[in-house]
């Protein structure tokens, strides 16, 4: 959270389109001028400013602290309404008695529903970027077009060795990412190779060819249980991130999800290549994927860490302040040092890292920068006393201290109001009783 | 949660001094009838029920689900003023350079108000009982009398192996049990023997003799960290838990705090005994104590385990409930079993197997109990939508889903409003400047 300062006025400001007034950026007290979607300055509070109503909306930002919004590297997003739906059961009965039958289910519809839910958790916890994984690509990015929220998102592609749904694969794919280019730069297209037993050799060496040469990402789930890493070293002779090295995915815009069971070379091999992993620690926990994850390891050879919730039916929620509780904690746990992953650096992982992965130019305050931040409300009681604010952030309050969400230079939830919350939650409920027949 | 069910109307029914309207009680509609400090009955809704108003406050319940409150089994309250003051540091220098310190300066007073602070907090997360260890037995217990809430509280008692300040803290100690009887029946004395390694073989003695002539709760940190296990073997030859067996500590009156480092022979001598244990997860991880914990293997021998916040200095939160997901998920992932500690059974330990170590007719709803009870908002974002409450409160919403909190038949907080939050804070606030010379 280094990049915070208070900088003066440019020579030649552009319009201001949103002011968040006295509100406190890195610990001073500051005027957050944007200009469409951007910062376009901080500057210390001027209470004499002129300001142009019916072109400038104004946010009180008094008793508040700025922070830029959270960035949450791995969900799905639209199982939020399987929230608590099946828990504490094992994997395979988990997923074959309950999680798959419920999908078997959805509709696009259902999905742009589930997402807008779970996009209004996010952005009441503080979240305005996520990067998601599922399927009914349209469904996922007409709710975050509606949402107001940035992500990147990727159709799940499946083969399961197959040719011929890799050929169908293959062209929806690429279909959905020449659709995909229809919606705002809010939304981006990113390639999304399940995972390394559920997708073919043929199949991902497709997607890193394709990724390659159109400068996509690629989310991969990797490494997240034993037994997948057992059966790629019997079926491959090499453990999954030696294989997806071979296959060519593993690379800058590779984002290695879970990263769980690793030893010294998939780590080296990581950071030489430069990919991204995704921790993901509740969901980690919850499914007892084992490990632990080498957070201090991973760092120790220059990989970019970010963290995500992954979906709410392993988690159960998406309040990123909080899956960083975990991940620091179990950092501690797995090293059995206190000092492992500290509160600032946690909330590196989902600022400034996760901007660096995704290409996204956020994740931090200063002028340029996406208007994409929020606004902490520092008389809430988890914060107080208010020692250091990260680590009440972090160990304490969580999400439930955000007040005001603002992403792109709009305001998503002012003073913890949420405008079309009732009307989602009312559709959810809706859907779900044709879904689970109640 | 298998004690709550909905009764029919005693014959005579005594006169309601509170009434719950509209609720839910193990998901079935129900009115709660309260009289005095105790749930008199627990009927179907009743709109047409004749209330006198002069007698009886009614508490709109609609929307809600109502729970026994829970019950921390393991505090040092006062340290709320002390929330992110340290974080992120190794043991040694975290209590030498901050922690000892700080508390070498507080009064009774500031303990007070510090205390008050803490119940704010966990009245706020829907915890209606603590068990507390710390210094300055009259601030913390004159704190609990006017926040309403209910508690066990020991005077931390340390020798340090010098007899005469073992004669001092043994007066003390009798001292403070005799004034203690001047408080309401909501507070109750223990013995706070700190640890073995800060109280002399003679101190633990003579604690354990006047437990027992007393029929007094003893709690004691018991096997904290390896180096304390391998310290008393070396000074002993025994093993914390054998030891604490050995000096007459270990009883069914005893707490064993944290409980972390222990072998089978250790675990058979706590079910032997019928010694409780209180899990404190956060604070094992955040202070990288070791382990894993090994509830598992505790409840198979029929050790009562119960769950504490430990202090806000290493949490840095109050809030039970998100200290049960901690407990739940590393339960899971210790036995690489995801169906270990459900989020019914997460919550039983914080309820029924809690009033029975304390003794105390709370922790399940039903006619006879105490009214020690808070009103769930199930219209929380993050219980929606619904499909499982325990999970829903253990796995996603904490207590920022507690609406209503209920102790002793007193409303504590109505509506998320606790009276007296604001003055607490401004006492709390100004004591601070003055401890920490800001």
């Amino acid at each position: 959270m280094d990049d915070r300062h208070v900088a003066p006025r440019p020579a030649d400001p552009p319009t201001p389109t949103l002011i968040v007034r006295d509100t406190r950026v890195g610990g001073v007290p500051a005027d957050i001028v944007i200009a469409g979607n951007r910062i376009a300055a901080i500057e210390p509070p001027d209470p004499e400013r002129a300001i142009d109503a019916a072109r400038t909306r104004v946010v009180d930002g008094r008793g508040t602290a700025a922070l830029p919004g959270l960035m949450n590297a791995h969900t799905h997003s639209a199982m939020a309404m399987m929230r608590s739906y099946a828990d504490d059961m094992p994997l395979m009965p988990w997923l074959r008695e309950k999680i798959w039958p419920f999908e078997a289910h959805l509709t696009e519809d259902d999905v742009y529903w589930g997402t807008r839910l779970a996009c209004v958790e996010m952005i009441r916890t503080g979240t305005t970027f996520f990067n998601d994984m599922y399927w009914f690509f349209h469904g996922t990015a007409r709710a975050t077009v509606d949402s107001g929220m940035r992500a990147v998102l990727s159709p799940a592609f499946i083969d399961l060795g197959d040719p011929e749904r890799l050929r169908r694969e293959a062209e929806a794919t690429l279909r959905t990412l020449d659709e995909a280019r229809a919606y705002p730069d809010r939304v981006a297209f990113a390639f999304g190779p399940h995972a390394i037993y559920t997708v073919s050799e043929a199949g991902l060496r497709w997607v890193a060819e394709q990724a390659a040469a159109r400068g996509c990402l690629v989310n991969v789930h990797t490494a997240e249980t034993a037994g997948e890493v057992d059966d790629c070293v019997r079926a491959h002779g090499l453990r999954p991130v030696a294989y997806l090295d071979r296959v060519g995915v593993l690379s800058e815009r590779c984002l290695a999800i879970h990263a769980v069971h690793l030893d010294d070379a998939d780590i080296a091999l990581l950071a030489a290549r430069g990919a991204h992993v995704v921790h993901n620690p509740v969901s980690n926990l919850k499914l007892a994927s084992g490990g632990p994850m080498r957070y201090r390891d991973l760092r120790a050879a220059g990989v970019n860490v970010l963290v995500g919730t992954d979906g709410c039916a392993s988690n159960n929620n998406l309040d990123l302040f909080e899956e960083l509780k975990f991940a620091a904690l179990m950092a501690k746990h797995a090293t059995g040092d206190p000092t492992t992953l500290p509160a600032d650096e946690a909330l590196d992982l989902v600022t400034t890292h996760a901007a660096r992965a995704f290409g996204i130019d956020a994740g931090a305050l200063a002028p340029g920068k996406l208007a994409d931040l929020i606004l902490i409300d520092l008389g809430h009681v988890m914060l107080f006393p208010g020692h250091h604010l990260a680590a009440d952030l972090v160990y304490s309050a969580h999400g439930r201290a955000v007040r005001t969400t603002i992403c792109d230079g709009r305001v998503l939830m002012a003073d913890g109001v949420i405008d079309d919350e009732a009307e989602i939650r009312a559709e959810v409920g809706a859907r779900l009783a044709r879904l689970t027949g109640r």
